[in-house]
C-alpha cells in the first residue's frame, strides 16, 4: 500500500507530487526491487486524481529508472545499479585548477566576475534592471514562430532533425545574403556561414587567428565579454579610444603603422556600451586604414537592423572592395536569442576556413532552428516584428532619454544613440565602483559598471544603462531612481 | 505590365517561381524604383494563380528587399541601396592563409580531407553509404517531438525564447543527471553542463587543458574527428594500441609513468572505429591508472544507450570514487542530431570551469531546443523510442554480420559489437586506401578508410562500416557489395 500525501494547494503539479512521493518511498527503502505499484486506475482512485496524471507520473518513473513495465504487466520497482556515493562537494584526485591551462583559469576568473547580479534592493521593492541586454520578451512574436516550427516540422520532418551542413541551411544562408543587399552589402549563400549567435560568431574569428601574443586592436571602452575571449585564445589587446564620433582614427592609424595587429575590432551602430553610431566619413576612413595595411576589420553588427532614429548608414562592409572586412550578425538582439542563430559575412576564402573550425568545434547550428527561422522570415514575419519593435523602441528610447535629461545632475552627461538598447554615461566626477554597487541595492536599480568595458578593467565613473528589456513605465522609473542615486553620489564625490 | 512565366510543371513552387521573376525584372531594371507591382488579386487572375501563392511572393520580396509597400497602398519597387560590386571570387587585399594562424591552417586542411565525399558508382546505379555514422532518420519520432515542441511555446512561449544559462535548462540537467543513475552515475545537476552535441562537449574539455605541446593519450585507432581538434588546441597526441578487449593498458601504464599526460581519452563503449565494448576489469583498471596518477579520463559515452546485446555493462564513471572522470553523453547518435544537445558531467568545479569556458565562446545551447527535448524526455517519448530503437538495430546489426559471415574472403577479420552502428574491418593484406576509394567507387559502395581514425594518418588496410542509416535490406547490399570488393582487391594484392 502505497502511502503519498497529495496536496493540490502546492505549487507543484500533481504528477510530480505523485513521482516524487514514489521517489521517496524507493530512495528510503519502503519499496524494494521487484515489488508492485498499483495500477494506474488503482492508484487514481485511492488519491482522487485524473488516471492520466497517475499514467504520467509513472512514465517519469520509467524514464528515471526508478521503475520499470513490461507491455500488459504490472509496474515494478527497478533493481538499482549501484550508485557511486554521492559526493559532489567532496574534493577528487584531480585538481581542477592546477590541471586547467592558465588561460582558462583567467578565463574563469573573469566568469567569476560576470556572475555578480543585481543584488535585490533593500526594503523589498522590486529591483529595476537598466544592466541586462537582453530583448523583452513580451515582444516575442511567439505564435508566428510556432507557426514557422509546426511548418517545417510537419513539410519536412526528419530532414531538418539530421545534421546540418557546418556552413549552415543553405536557404537560411540565401536568405541573409539578400537580405544583406537591403543594407549595401554584396554577398552571396558562399560568403556566409550560419553560427550560434554573434558570440560564436567572434570567437571563431578569434580562432582563426589566434596565436599567442598577437595584438588585436579595439574600441575602449568595447562588447565587455569579448575581452576575456580575446585573452583566452592568446591575444594582447591595444586599446584605442573612443571619442564622441567613434574610434579614435589618428590614434589606430598610428598603431597599425608602429605594430603588427592581427585585426581591428569595431562596433559601428550603437556601439557596446557607448550607444555611438560613426559617420559614414568615419567608415570610409577606418576601411580605408585597414585596407591600406591589409589588416582584417572585424565588424560587429550585432544590431544592424535597430537603426530607428535617423537616415540609415550603411555597414562598413558594404563598401568593402577590397575584402577586408569580416562582418557579424545575429538575430539575437532584434528576434529572439533562444534559437541562437547569428551569422559571418566574408570573403570566400575567410569563410571556409572558419567554417573548418566550425566542423571540428561543434558540427553545426542547429537544423532545425534554422529552418524554422528560415520559414519564418521568409513568410515576412521577421520584417513585420521589425516594424513594430522599431515603432516601440523609437518611444522607448526617447521616453528613457526625456526622464534623463529631466531627471539628471548636471555633471552627467550620457550620449544620445540613433537606435539599439544602450546608453552611456558619464558621472564626470570620481565614484568608485564598490560605491557604485552598493548604492544600486540602496537606489533599487542596477545598471552595468563602467569597467567591465575596458581590458584593463580599472576605469571608474561611467554606467551603462540598456532599456531592451523594459516598456516606458519601468524605464521612467529606472531612470527616476537612477536619478535620485546620480545626485546622491556626485554631491557626496565633489559633484 | 509584368512579363512572368509560370512554369508548373517545373520542380520549382509557384511561389517561388513569382519571385524569381520579379527579382529578375528589378534586376535587369525593367522593373524600376517606385514602379507599383499589381494588385494580388490582379496577378494571381491574370497568372491563373492562387492570390494566396502570389500574397506569399509578395511577402517574400518585402522580405529580401525587392519592394515595400505601406498598410492599404500598392506595393512597389523599394528603391535600392548601392550594391558594392559582386566579387566572391577575386582575391582581396588580405591573404587569408597567411593571417590565419598555423593551427587553424592545419584544421582547414584536415577539414579539406573529411569533405571528400564518397562518389557515386558508375553505370548510374545508387550508392549504398555504409560510411555515415548518422542516424536512421525514417526512425525519429517527429509527431512525437512536433507535439512536445508545442506544448513548450504554448505554456511557456517566451520564457524559452530568452538566453538561456550557460549551464543549460535546469530541468533539462536534473533529467540528464536522473537518467545517469539508470549507469550508475551518481551526478546531482550541478555536475551537468549541456552543450551542442558531443562535439562541443569535447571541444569544451580541450580548451579546458589546453596548452601548447601537453600530451593526451588516445586510443588508436579512435573517433576520427577528434584528432585534428586535439592538434588545433596544441596537444601531441600518444597513440595507445587498440587491443582486440579495448586499450592496451599495460602499454598506458607505462605511459603515464614515463610522460607527463594531461589527460586520457576513451570510448568504451562501441567504440568509434572498432565497436569494441570493454569490460568491467578493463574499465576498472583503467580508471585506477588514471586515479593513481590523478589524469583526468575523458568517457565519451556518446553510444551509452545503445547497447542491445549481451548483458549491461556501466560506465567508467559509475565507479568514479576519485572523481577523475569526465563524461560526455549526447541525444545525437540515439534520437536525432539535429537539435545539438550533448552534455558533460563531471566534478562540480571542472563543470564550473568547462561553463566559463561555454558562457564565452557561445552563451549556452538553445534553450528552445532544451526545454522541447526535455518536455519529450519526461513525457516517457524518448524511453519509447529507445525501446524501438534497439529491437531495430538488434536485428540490423545481426543482419549485417551475418551477412559478412556469409559473403567476406577468408582473409578478412571483423569485429562483432555488442551494441552501436560500427563494424571494424581488417583486410587482412596491405591494400593501399587510393586503391580502395577508386573499387568503392566501382563497385557502388562506400565505407570509412581506416586512415582517418589514426592521428598518423598513415594506416592502410582498414575500414569502418557504418550500419546506422541503413534498414536491413540496404544494408545485405551494401555487405555483398563490399564482399566483391574486398574478393576482387584481396585477391590482387596477395590474399
Amino acid at each position: 500500500m502505497l502511502l503519498l500525501r497529495i496536496d493540490r494547494e502546492r505549487d507543484i503539479p500533481l504528477y510530480r507530487q505523485v513521482v516524487d512521493g514514489v521517489v521517496r518511498l524507493i530512495d528510503g527503502e519502503t519499496l524494494k526491487p521487484g515489488d508492485r505499484l498499483p495500477s494506474t486506475r488503482a492508484l487514481a482512485r485511492r488519491l482522487g486524481l485524473n488516471r492520466f496524471t497517475v499514467y504520467r507520473s509513472y512514465q517519469e518513473l520509467l524514464a528515471l529508472g526508478y521503475v520499470e513495465s513490461a507491455p500488459g504487466s504490472y509496474t515494478t520497482v527497478r533493481k538499482r545499479l549501484r550508485l557511486a556515493p554521492e559526493r559532489t562537494g567532496g574534493r577528487g584526485a584531480v585538481r581542477w585548477d592546477a590541471a586547467a591551462s592558465s588561460r582558462s583559469r583567467s578565463l574563469y576568473d573573469a566568469f567569476g566576475r560576470y556572475l555578480v547580479e543585481p543584488a535585490p534592493p533593500e526594503g523589498g521593492a522590486d529591483l529595476v534592471d537598466l544592466s541586462r541586454l537582453e530583448p523583452d520578451g513580451r515582444l516575442f512574436p511567439i505564435k508566428d514562430f510556432q507557426r514557422s516550427v509546426n511548418q517545417v516540422l510537419s513539410s519536412m520532418g526528419a530532414e531538418i532533425l539530421r545534421y546540418g551542413s557546418p556552413q549552415g541551411y543553405a536557404p537560411l544562408r540565401e536568405y541573409i545574403a539578400t537580405r544583406l543587399r537591403i543594407h549595401g552589402v554584396s554577398a552571396s549563400p558562399r560568403n556566409v556561414l550560419v553560427t550560434s549567435g554573434a558570440q560564436q560568431a567572434i570567437d571563431l574569428i578569434l580562432r582563426l587567428f589566434s596565436q599567442e601574443g598577437r595584438n588585436v586592436a579595439c574600441e575602449a571602452p568595447t562588447y565587455s565579454a569579448v575581452l576575456p575571449l580575446m585573452k583566452f585564445n592568446g591575444f594582447n589587446i591595444l586599446d584605442v579610444p573612443m571619442r564622441d564620433d567613434g574610434m579614435d582614427l589618428d590614434y589606430l592609424e598610428r598603431l597599425v603603422e608602429g605594430e603588427r595587429v592581427a585585426f581591428v575590432y569595431t562596433v559601428p551602430n550603437f556601439q557596446n556600451p557607448t550607444g555611438i553610431t560613426t559617420s559614414q566619413e568615419h567608415r570610409e576612413r577606418l576601411l580605408s586604414i585597414c585596407g591600406r595595411s591589409r589588416v582584417p576589420l572585424i565588424e560587429d553588427g550585432f544590431e544592424e537592423e535597430m537603426k530607428y532614429f535617423g537616415k540609415a548608414v550603411l555597414p562598413i562592409k558594404s563598401m568593402d572592395e577590397r575584402q577586408v572586412v569580416v562582418y557579424i550578425g545575429t538575430f539575437s538582439k532584434v528576434l529572439f536569442p533562444g534559437i541562437r542563430i547569428g551569422w559571418v559575412t566574408a570573403h570566400e576564402e575567410c569563410i571556409e576556413r572558419l567554417t573548418a573550425i566550425r566542423r571540428f568545434c561543434d558540427l553545426s547550428s542547429s537544423l532545425f532552428a534554422q529552418a524554422a527561422l528560415d520559414r519564418f522570415c521568409r513568410d515576412g514575419c521577421y520584417d513585420r516584428h521589425l516594424k513594430r519593435v522599431h515603432r516601440i523602441f523609437r518611444r522607448r528610447m526617447e521616453t528613457a532619454l526625456a526622464a534623463m535629461d529631466r531627471h539628471f545632475p548636471r555633471t552627467v552627461t550620457w550620449t544620445r544613440p540613433a537606435g539599439g538598447y544602450t546608453i552611456w554615461i558619464r558621472l564626470g566626477v570620481r565614484v568608485d565602483d564598490a560605491l557604485l554597487r552598493g548604492a544600486m541595492t540602496a537606489f533599487g536599480v542596477s545598471a552595468s559598471l563602467g569597467r567591465f568595458f575596458f581590458s584593463s578593467g580599472k576605469r571608474d565613473g561611467h554606467l551603462r544603462v540598456s532599456i531592451s528589456a523594459l516598456n516606458e513605465a519601468e524605464i521612467v522609473e529606472g531612470i527616476e531612481r537612477l536619478a535620485r542615486l546620480l545626485r546622491a553620489v556626485t554631491k557626496k564625490h565633489g559633484g
